[in-house]
């Protein structure tokens, strides 16, 4: 099938980009940039679909961002907040409504090249902080998604029963994903921070799986 | 109540939002280039939410329809089709999944501006032509509004069982909605076409209603 993939640059995305691919879909990747601090993510998204030969849109949402979406430490002046990623004040990091904005977009983006199916990457882990990652959203989305065109696509989230570490073990073990290739940080500075609700997270997927993390922390 | 309105300063959500100010609320308007023929319907919106002292934030969606929503009339080099808007032909006029992305955007300015509500003019003449406007694809959508952040919103789509007519007589009737700061051709030329299939539907209405159509016509 034709398949459009939302790819942040981050493991999860990209896991799931190597998946599609994997499978044997014809695949498209679409990013955001949404002014998020953390935009470094999108220099891996290229690399992963250089590697890959998958054809790579990115969109620009900076100034509809700027003008729509504040009141994120994401995409404003308030600092990230550090700590594990399921503390209140995680949710400082949630883009209103970032995931139903995104996905509208590739469907569109879907309904226009023809495309079967829109993959995104929500896993068990986002649950408690994102309500756009909860299971009855993505459900809701999935029943809308069918309806928005004549021509019908089916949105995918594949990882929604699964924790980053299940996920970062199918990306080594079945998909020989390079995590090198990934950033994860929500600081954005040229290094991982390490302390950032991201960071750790990302941290105690790769300690679940039993897998050495190949990227470098400033901590 | 806060309320935010889709205008895209088309008769229909001219008149909601004489709707919604007229109700009281505290109301925000919202519109979107997507690099459309017929921008000048922005000028229109921009004319009422003067009148109406209502603050106006025009997105520009330019690029990204550029990149991802390919295949209207609306937004490419093919032609607008003529003649009734029921016609297959009109589905050319299609914006890929257009609504969906204006209301996941529109809902994520609701969030940061914590409104309550999201307004927008799906209506009954709508849904023979446009997937996203059927009351099937309203009802999915008002279902994942609900779900997308804590701060819960509401979407509102109050004109989903009239027609254009009944529209028209409620604004001139009920709101006193001046029709003349309002844009409906697909064609975006000086005048209005008067037979494209959105000007045929108008000229309908109008005639429905028993009231003249105050802007003038090339035909």
């Amino acid at each position: 099938m034709k398949s459009v993939v939302i790819l942040s640059g981050g493991l999860d995305s990209t896991t799931l980009l190597y998946d599609v691919v994997a499978n044997g879909d014809e695949t498209y990747a679409l990013s955001f940039n949404y002014g998020q601090r953390h935009s470094c993510e999108l220099k891996c998204a290229v690399t992963s679909c250089q590697k890959l030969s998958v054809p790579h849109v990115i969109v620009d949402l900076g100034q509809v961002g700027k003008e729509l979406l504040q009141g994120s430490a994401l995409t404003s002046d308030i600092d990230v907040p550090e700590g594990s990623y399921e503390a209140e004040s995680m949710k400082l990091t949630v883009v209103p409504n970032r995931n139903m904005i995104m996905l509208s977009l590739a469907t569109g983006y879907a309904v226009s090249i023809k495309a079967d199916g829109v993959f995104y990457g929500a896993h068990a882990g986002d649950h408690a902080i994102y309500p756009d990652c909860r299971k009855e959203f993505v459900k809701a989305m999935q029943k809308v998604t069918k309806l928005c065109d004549w021509h019908q696509v089916e949105l995918f989230a594949p990882y929604l029963d699964m924790d980053k570490g299940d996920i970062v073990m199918r990306g080594v073990m079945d998909l020989g994903v390079p995590y090198e290739d990934t950033w994860t940080c929500y600081k954005g500075l040229t290094r991982a921070c390490g302390k950032c609700g991201s960071c750790t997270e990302r941290l105690e997927a790769f300690e679940k799986a039993g897998i050495k993390d190949p990227i470098a922390y400033d901590q």
